[in-house]
């Protein structure tokens, strides 16, 4: 091993094993999953070429193969559970994207939500076997955030019983499916429902694309891939043109909204079950910006315990680049970030489970705020996690823009999370309806409940911007619940500008919609606000339930160091609402720096802890053996351009030289 | 022309062309390099592939070609002055690099400045006819800022007369230099000369790595690629690995140091002559950071008029996405950074060309402040852009996650201006030794002058943390001048700070340099402060300059929205410092919502005025003409996953699907 990262590991205040165990829920969670990754590691047929050194066709067609051989062996190794599926994937997959993937991630759990029995017969089997490569697509070329914007329609003709669906323009063009462009032979499309005359509205449509057995495009319909991106190389993401193209009656997904025979429309019950796969997939990819901003900080923070550089006191010997105040403040706090959102992740899930559980009882009654919160804990955690990954890119030097840190890649690929499920922007003003409506029934003398309770104080007057001096506000800087404490005083104040602001335009422009245009930055601002207080929440509560003295330690740092670090980052709110003091701030600043140097003998430890084997696959700067450098040059003399003949571009510079 | 587009320009309150000349320095300018971009445009030799379909191995070659037709076009059509290459390279690389750019850039310009002039005889002839293609290397596999540290020997045999070179260890290979894995077949290498058992420290030698005519690398060089990055996919960015490799007494860059050939070691005269190359890069990289900002100002802003989406009213079409304040608030603080940092390029290109002028003369007195300026600037602009890039990119959608967008290539090409010439952190600190020096200068009863002037009001005891109250604080939140004094007070403020903050620590730690290392957060923090107050300046000044009513009143609105915004994201600096109140914070946020209003129906022409054609060229969103998505839907068709045959994965598929 590293004689850096063993110094360091030895040096750690507390046993990594037992925060790892934290983290994965228990102890026996961290075995089973160890026991899945050790089957990918120890299989042979799992060692395939570094996808980093090929063209992008090439690329692709060993993802295809990856992800035919990841299907095969979970049949073989008998894992369905859906968190063994996923802790199997991620090792496998190392940051990379799969072409087939969309088929298990969207087309068959569409299928069973939204499938009669019929359907789930006639096509779940196939599809699961990979006879049917299943896609999604909803979103057009010129149509991303507003669905009911999209144009395509699927038209009823009952002579025939048949729908015809169709791409009326340049603008209605499908793009951006993943595994459409090569991989699919079938698409579930979300079009426009239209019937007897009438458009009923998006409906979902399993669309034939290819002909099984040649795989040739079907008559009336033109697909491709999109072209390269920023990222996901190895994914066919598609478009999908039809034109006048007939699929048969039964393809309309009918489990909730049906077409009769004859064209007559039924409506489905209720609407807001169709919800339920959205805040599923939100609340997951809180979960994955925790998970990506962990692996960021392991390899940043692994490489800055083994990289020396330049000199703290002249003479001595180059010290880690850790021991630099600097690049402790540039990695700690997103390293007390990524725990934060661990625990914010882990609270998500929990909460789908149990909010999942009372809609299948029929209590609808917290599916508001699970909605609210998700949209906005999915932007505001994978926004911070977008940066944060740079910053660690950042913080490696040159080696940091290199593809051998694995950085490069998380980044890429981690990206479109900021963009796709629900673009951030949106999805701050989503949570911002659900605070604006909170607000307004306080207002109206009834109390809210949930993490917006905070706002059943606001009648009370405690909170008027006028009225700042009577606020209740020694907050003691180093307790995790008086910080709390103060985020929600921000938030609250937040929240109740923004409502101001709101009804003052809605007076002055006399329409709601353009009141809501006008003020949409207080709007996010207010619901930025409302998430953060509920990360910190989350982590300071995370913190009280350990009852392991040296992990709960550690973790306290870490909480504390997140939350000043949020209230230093933005101190304007908190001065503003007097919610803090100008000489607090000081403190606050002080603190942050005594805290650094707390954490500093236990970052490598914190960062073993989340114990990705993935991190050791992917990046030569976050594995623990060996010389670092040496591993760089090895993995260096694989690039293709050290394998292919010099001498062509060579003859052509010589053949110039005689003209210059 | 685009619909969108058309009435935008028609909506403009000023003549963008009046904007343009302002930019390029004269109307003549200006008319100058569009007859450099049309020898481009309108040559068919200049008609290449897209760089974004091909694989790493192919843009490789494409990029030599590029360039090699490049060096030849120039010469063809006369093009030498600085400027004009630079307009010329631009507009012909459309955000891609050179495989023998250092050649130009680094190689002969340091044969220039530290070779005789017999060393010039002997070698720029050929360099510039490209039979010598060097480049530059300094960068080590485990040293990059720390030029102390680089562990390459060039140790003098006098028997000989020759440097025998040396990469004693692994970490001393080096690493990155751009050009030296495939093009180059000479290197300007940095070693540490010993001569009679000493070391000297770091100089330049000439040493041939290739074997001209064959390309072949010469025995006991080993040299290569370094694999794939993020961006620069055609540069081969390279390692090179000296054993016993020697080279004659001639080939060491003898015009200031010299080794005798009895091997008399001769020092320079004086060594601050060195510093020039360095600041000069520096000061380019702020235009640069400039140009490449306002590149990705022009494609969002424009994307964003073109894009309809959603709705503000319910029933009325789709709007155009610029409507949305959100998305003002997004990119119109983002745009007037981007013309803040081309006013702030300008400058420090004037002030390189003047302070350079006064070294001809003998003259330095002004060097180290242009030194510390020039590394703090680099740093805080590059930051921003890279950033702001980012920002720019994800508010185009989805589709500025594709290629086609120009976005991403723009982004990963000027990313590592954050990391190299001088990482950030590092130059910060820089910037920060000068400001302190100023400080304790003006502390022991000495003036300042330049930038750092305000310094010289410190001892009058006007900034002191306990007497903010004396401030003569009315900040008048629409006056520029006004504004740039609340900058200066900032800056003021957070270099006291960070002093006495040092000094509290050089007590404390009874060292100097480990008290530097723990007061780094808050050096790094007045360093900013001071150059944002620098921007904020220069821009305000910029402003007063222009005489045209209509100019000047359009870049005012871009000024105060600069400045507000800076506020507003450091509110905490200024409220702590009581130089802005509470309730003025307020309404700096309502008068930026005011401004964004304000700005809108000019923010197309806006853009316009910075006149790329090379955004036309690299990226569909950002062209003038037709119909983007009609664009983007003939782009995707040239993907080479379109080009290919199907059938191979396919087939791999299908021998599973048996098995599944």
């Amino acid at each position: 091993m590293n004689q850096d990262l063993q110094r360091e590991r030895a040096g750690a205040s507390f046993n990594p094993e037992l925060l790892t165990n934290v983290l994965d829920g228990s102890a026996e969670n961290t075995q089973r999953r160890r026991e899945i990754e050790n089957l990918i590691l120890k299989d042979p047929d799992f060692q395939h070429e570094n996808l980093n050194f090929l063209s992008r066709s090439q690329r692709y067609e060993v993802a295809v193969k990856k992800s035919a051989t990841m299907v095969e062996k979970m049949r073989k190794f008998g894992i369905a559970d859906p968190d063994e599926i996923m802790w199997f994937k991620k090792l496998h997959l190392v940051n990379f994207v799969e072409p087939v993937g969309l088929n298990y991630s969207m087309f068959i759990p569409t299928l069973l939500n939204q499938g009669t029995t019929a359907q789930q017969e006639k096509w779940l089997h196939s599809s699961q076997g990979l006879e049917i490569i299943g896609t999604y697509a909803q979103t057009e070329l010129g149509h991303g955030t507003h669905l009911r914007g999209l144009e395509t329609t699927a038209t009823y003709d009952p002579e025939t019983q048949e729908f015809i669906l169709n791409s009326p323009t340049v603008t209605s063009i499908k793009w951006w499916p993943g595994g459409l462009g090569k991989t699919s032979n079938h698409a579930i499309v979300l079009a426009q429902l239209i019937t007897q005359g009438k458009c009923y509205g998006l409906h979902a449509f399993i669309v034939p694309i290819r002909e099984l057995g040649t795989h040739k495009p079907l008559p009336g319909i033109t697909v491709g891939d999109i072209g390269p991106k920023f990222g996901y190389d190895e994914m066919d993401n598609g478009y999908l043109k039809m034109d006048n193209y007939r699929i048969p009656r039964e393809n309309m997904l009918m489990k909730y909204a049906q077409v009769k025979p004859d064209g007559t429309y039924v409506k489905p019950l209720n609407n807001k079950l169709t919800y339920g796969t959205m805040v599923f997939i939100r609340s997951f990819l809180v979960g994955e910006s925790a998970r990506c901003l962990s692996k960021a900080c392991t390899i940043a923070i692994r490489y800055s315990a083994v990289r020396h550089q330049s000199e703290i006191k002249p003479g001595e010997p180059e010290p880690q680049i850790l021991d630099y105040q600097t690049q402790q403040y540039k990695l700690f706090p997103l390293l007390a970030t990524a725990y934060a959102f661990q625990f914010v992740g882990a609270y998500m899930k929990e909460t789908y489970h149990r909010i999942n559980e009372d809609i299948g009882h029929g209590d609808l009654s917290e599916l508001p705020e699970l909605h609210a919160l998700t949209a906005g804990l999915k932007a505001f955690t994978s926004w911070t996690t977008n940066t944060a990954i740079e910053a660690c890119r950042m913080a490696c030097g040159g080696h940091g823009y290199s593809h051998c840190s694995g950085l490069p890649n998380i980044y890429v690929n981690f990206t479109p999370t900021c963009t796709f499920e629900g673009e951030n922007t949106v999805m701050m003003l989503q949570t911002a309806r659900f605070l604006m409506k909170s607000y307004d029934q306080v207002h109206s003398g009834k109390l809210v409940c949930g993490m917006v309770s905070y706002l059943n104080d606001l009648p009370s007057q405690r909170i008027q911007p006028q009225q700042v001096a009577v606020w209740p506000t020694v907050v003691d800087i180093n307790s995790p619940d008086s910080l709390t404490e103060a985020y929600k005083l921000r938030a609250a104040r937040l929240v109740e500008i923004a409502a101001k602001n709101l009804q003052a335009e809605v007076i002055h422009r006399n329409s709601k919609e353009v009141a809501w245009n006008l003020t949409s930055i207080d709007l996010v601002r207010a619901s930025e606000a409302h998430c953060h207080y509920v990360a910190v929440k989350l982590f300071t509560e995370k913190v009280l339930e350990i009852q392991e003295k040296s992990i709960q330690a550690v973790l306290r740092r870490l909480c504390l160091l997140y939350s000043l670090y949020g209230i230093s980052q933005n101190a304007g709110d908190f001065l503003q609402g007097s919610i803090i003091t100008e000489s607090q701030i000081t403190q606050v600043n002080e603190r942050i720096k005594a805290l650094l140097t707390a954490i500093r003998p236990d970052a490598v430890a914190l960062v073993d802890a989340f114990d990705f084997q993935d991190v050791t696959l992917g990046s030569v700067l976050g594995r623990y053996d060996g010389n670092v450098y040496e591993n760089l040059f090895e993995w260096a003399k694989k690039s293709p351009l050290n394998k292919t003949e010099v001498h062509e571009s060579y003859k052509y510079l010589k053949s110039l030289q005689s003209k210059l």
